[in-house]
């Protein structure tokens, strides 16, 4: 890897997990971490995202649809659980609830590890936040600008506001290198973002970074309700196929890839370097085989093929 | 045609003008409804609507784009000024400026001609409306039973109520036996829609009406603005590719026609009779001419030859 991170420029498809909650015990962590590795070494990733899970409750007042427990510290998963996976690591960091020095240490460890990053902010302005994404973004330019930087990039974001095209160029010129969206099921307003970013690149004379589109598979009506909790816009006729559907993870991929691939013929014809993040936010064994499923299609779409 | 019009429950394609202004000279008049013949009966559809041009001005503080003009009178211009056009004919009529009697001589007259028609209600809340489009559908009923009647559908409506699906049932119960979009550029509000009508008629065990997706070539800038004026929903995508491409009206049509091939493959998955309305509003050759390019496109994809 470059110094400066240059080769995540070329990040295309990657695999997002959330480490295991805390509350297991640590020889059961440590077969999950078994398992992992052996699955995920075995894709044709370019990296594997590591989630930092955050409550997120602050955002609605809607009741959470699952419980929220706090996970393993995700920079210690990466790579200490996940030692052996031999792809690159992204590990997505929450900052609100840390202070400058607590930041610094992580991004220390992190930039020893030779990892990425995603930062996260607050996801409200109601709660309190002792470190912005502003200063996080100022700390790592100054004290880690090894560690290569990516950042969140929301559709349903630029539906409410439009303004989501000029926050990304923003983070960009604050070190992002790469964009991951969060989980996308309305092919629209995806399209109505790029296609913003991309005009605005244009007139801007800039090259766009590379964006990550992510795709999650959803096993459940829970998981559907728990996704539009989070701020995932469904658009109503995919809802309807969804909660219609003889299999709902099965229609969940299928519907998932017809998007993916068109938003990659438009970016293609464009000439944004799309890629795909698929997620597997789930322990049940029919989610995760389901996610593999999906990014192993991702791949064919990307031109790259099976084993 | 059958007395209860019912093949009209076949109608899959047609074509939509509207009449020239009232300040053109007759003697230009009848040279337009000439040239309008020769176009009109050489093309694939099942009918002829003819508009009844609205001013919409109370809808919406927004200045129109456009200056309204009165037209001919639509049913006048269908049966005598296009009287040797062979397809049928579905003509527009908006009921709020009628009293029941002149509602009634107007549906004798359509009657009398084996015209359908589409009835129009007043385009806002706040205008004066004389009678209602509940009465005019009880007033055609019960005097004039014969006479086909289709419906209006606005996939918008249905993004902001969530409750046309159920309106378009209501109109089912009271008469329509076909259904007519407003201009649709938002592939996700079409498809929406006609997925809550989908289930809905499952759920209900009846058979839903054909519905006609009108489509219109979008020649400049100023036709862009006037759509969304009218309350079209462009997708910001969309929007941009029309600003920024080499040629606008071809571009419309390329982007229509996809639109349209994706809502009908959604469609015929799902057993909905969806059909087509290609709507030529303007009086431009090159507009005309891209109309009916579209029409012979949208025909192919319904599997009708051209000529």
């Amino acid at each position: 890897m470059a110094a400066d991170g240059t080769d995540w420029q070329d990040c295309r498809l990657t695999y997002g997990i959330t480490p295991p909650k805390r509350s297991i015990p640590e020889e059961r962590r440590r077969e999950i971490a078994a398992l992992q590795t052996t699955r995920i070494t075995a894709l044709p990733i370019d990296a594997l995202i590591v989630y930092d899970l955050q409550d997120e409750s602050s955002r609605t007042d809607v009741e959470r649809p699952f419980p929220f427990l706090r996970t393993i510290d995700p920079l210690e998963y990466a790579f200490d659980y996940l030692d052996e996976v031999p792809q690159k690591k992204i590990v997505y960091r929450s900052v609100s609830g840390l202070d400058k020095k607590r930041f610094l240490d992580w991004l220390r460890r992190l930039e020893e590890k030779g990892g990425a990053t995603v930062l996260v902010g607050a996801p409200s302005q109601t709660q309190a936040v002792r470190l912005g994404l502003g200063d996080a973004y100022r700390l790592r330019s100054s004290e880690g600008p090894q560690v290569p930087l990516g950042g969140i990039l929301i559709p349903e974001r630029h539906q409410a506001s439009g303004a989501e095209d000029a926050r990304v160029f923003r983070k960009m010129d604050r070190g992002c290198r790469f964009f991951v969206t969060q989980a996308v099921y309305s092919i629209s307003a995806s399209k109505n973002v790029l296609s913003d970013l991309y005009y605005r690149a244009r007139a801007e004379e800039r090259e766009l970074a590379p964006i990550l589109v992510t795709l999650s598979p959803c096993g459940s009506k829970k998981t559907l309700e728990f996704m539009q909790w989070l701020g995932v816009s469904v658009p109503r006729w995919l809802q309807n196929e969804l909660l219609h559907a003889h299999d709902i993870l099965e229609k969940s991929i299928d519907l998932s890839i017809s998007g993916f691939q068109e938003l990659y013929e438009f970016a293609r014809e464009k000439g944004i370097a799309l890629g795909c993040n698929v997620e597997s936010v789930s322990l049940r064994k029919a989610e995760i085989e389901a996610s593999v499923e999906m990014l192993h299609r991702v791949a064919r779409i990307l031109g790259r093929g099976r084993g």
